[in-house]
């Protein structure tokens, strides 16, 4: 008999189809392994194909948009939205819109065009976690943007069009559909339980221990009970959180169970596509009892077609169970 | 400068990325004409192959799963959910489940695996959405069911995975995340303005006609204001209907503007793949002033990566307004 299971922060219904039950190598999805060869414009040497550097991790020695760097930050070549103007929130009878007004940032997360964040020095990933950091807090400064989404699209069907390991960050003027649903639901759990529904969440996964993927000293990483995709794996510190940001001045907590999950993934699935999302509270209410940071890693191995469109319905062969154990057993 | 704009039924923005705008020939997707050969379980001759037949349209001196037919609904053979059974809905901790119980259906539209719904003679059209019509009526009778959703895939990267043209149908237990959102978005605009925000849109898209694509006289196609995918077109009847059925005991009319927007998308996007989606009201509250059924047409030409899944967020590369224009002027 497959399950209905609800994700009780968005809402959101998921059929573990138990019946089309699938293991890791069923899902037929292209390796990401990194090949060698072709032009790259995230390569050393090529700066000057990218827009000009935004941030970036290079000795002093060294200038702006020269070799030399361990990690970039530049605007999207192909911005989604524009950095420069005014919102002008308008109205046009029935519908609203306004300016495309927004940050679009690519980090370049390593020099060496075969690294990705699963197989680059640990530090590296803490680098990148800093980048995160310090581009948040620059953002924040703007006071159009709402909202800084950070993100990874793995591997082409992820939807990456450049092969070296680079994460995406997207600053807007209105809080995402999505964010505003996670933060209106953990907080109307909080007013009437006095508890962070997201705390809760991992008091109950740790205890059980099922679908908990690994723990360290900070973090756990856990199969959700309601998995949109199969061996979904989301990363939360802890303790109560509510923004993202190093804990005791340090990332490497995060760094090594980051490392570790898509490690674990690489082996299990065959270095799969995925994408990463990090959801924080929104700029306004950032330090609150109620949200809980965390990311989602979402390995693309099914497709949604017309029922999840229609519905907001997921159908996951692979119970999130059977994926912990999966990723647990996966010798790295 | 891009443009932000807001879907006034579900809440969700997309951004008109002018600057990457992109006319039809730039989207290369595999055209979704029908190869001859290969096995076909929905071609005549192997009925046997398929589950029993729920109904069909057959003459009378034909046995059932029999050849002689011009359609026929079968239970999906891999269903996401199962008939037979209770609910059981029970709590995990902080979690809900239950079990997956539901129908899951396939109407196989034509005996000719050459014709998609495009292509196949208009009064087969009718058929098809007689069926979804009946198959709707009955399984309204089982209590179990809140909802019934009825879609297409057609192509494969649309999520097909057999090319004979069919359509699916699942009814579920609860009333899908997305159905209740727009339900209540129009239920709370008809509080406040005691009108229907889609007949609101309706008649704001005739008088502009800059999002029109075709109209009869019964229905409209529009381009909608802010739509996911580049050339994405809502099917509506122009008088309020909240729930799904034919008009003036006739489909006749609906079949004309399907085909017609249908035959549109194959000539402007070399026969695109695409899903399309019923959206009708949930049974407990079918006839009602405030939400208006409809159906959404969506070739599948972008790709959704961690950006669209963070935040609920669209990119369109193509404004509605010159998608419409292409439709408009496309000889058929």
């Amino acid at each position: 008999m497959p399950e209905l299971r609800k994700d009780p922060i968005s809402g959101r219904w998921v059929i573990i189809s138990v019946e089309r039950g699938k293991r890791p190598a069923d899902f037929v999805s292209p390796s990401q392994k990194r090949k060698a060869g072709g032009f790259c414009p995230f390569c050393p040497g090529n700066e000057h194909t990218t827009t000009p550097e935004i941030i970036a991790f290079r000795p002093a020695s060294t200038p702006p948009n020269s070799p030399g760097w361990t990690l970039r930050a530049v605007p999207n070549k192909f911005p989604a939205l524009q950095i420069h103007g005014e919102l002008h929130k308008m109205g046009e009878g029935v519908f609203d819109k306004m300016n495309g007004i927004g940050a679009h940032e690519v980090i370049i997360e390593t020099p060496d065009h075969q690294l990705s964040l699963a197989t680059m020095p640990q530090r590296a990933v803490e680098d990148v976690l800093w980048a995160y950091y310090f581009r948040l807090m620059d953002l924040k400064k703007d006071f159009r943007f709402k909202y800084v989404l950070i993100f990874k699209n793995e591997g082409e069907v992820a939807g990456s069009s450049l092969e070296h390991s680079h994460s995406q960050l997207i600053a807007l003027p209105i809080i995402p559909k999505t964010v505003k649903e996670e933060m209106d639901t953990a907080k109307q759990y909080y007013d009437s339980k006095e508890r962070c529904i997201f705390c809760d969440i991992i008091n109950q996964e740790i205890e059980t221990g099922k679908r908990v993927i690994y723990e360290n000293d900070k973090y756990v990483a856990v199969a959700p009970f309601a998995p949109r995709e199969p061996f979904e794996t989301w990363i939360l510190p802890k303790l109560h959180e509510s923004n993202f940001g190093p804990s005791d001045k340090s990332f490497s907590g995060l760094a090594d169970i980051m490392q570790r999950v898509l490690k674990q993934l690489d082996k299990v699935l065959d270095t799969p596509p995925y994408n990463f999302i990090l959801h924080t509270s929104a700029f306004k209410d950032e330090i609150n009892d109620y949200y809980h940071w965390h990311i989602e890693i979402m390995p693309k191995l099914t497709r949604t077609a017309g029922f999840e469109w229609g519905s907001g319905f997921y159908v996951n062969p692979t119970p999130p169970e059977e994926a912990a154990k999966f990723m647990r057993e996966a010798k790295i």
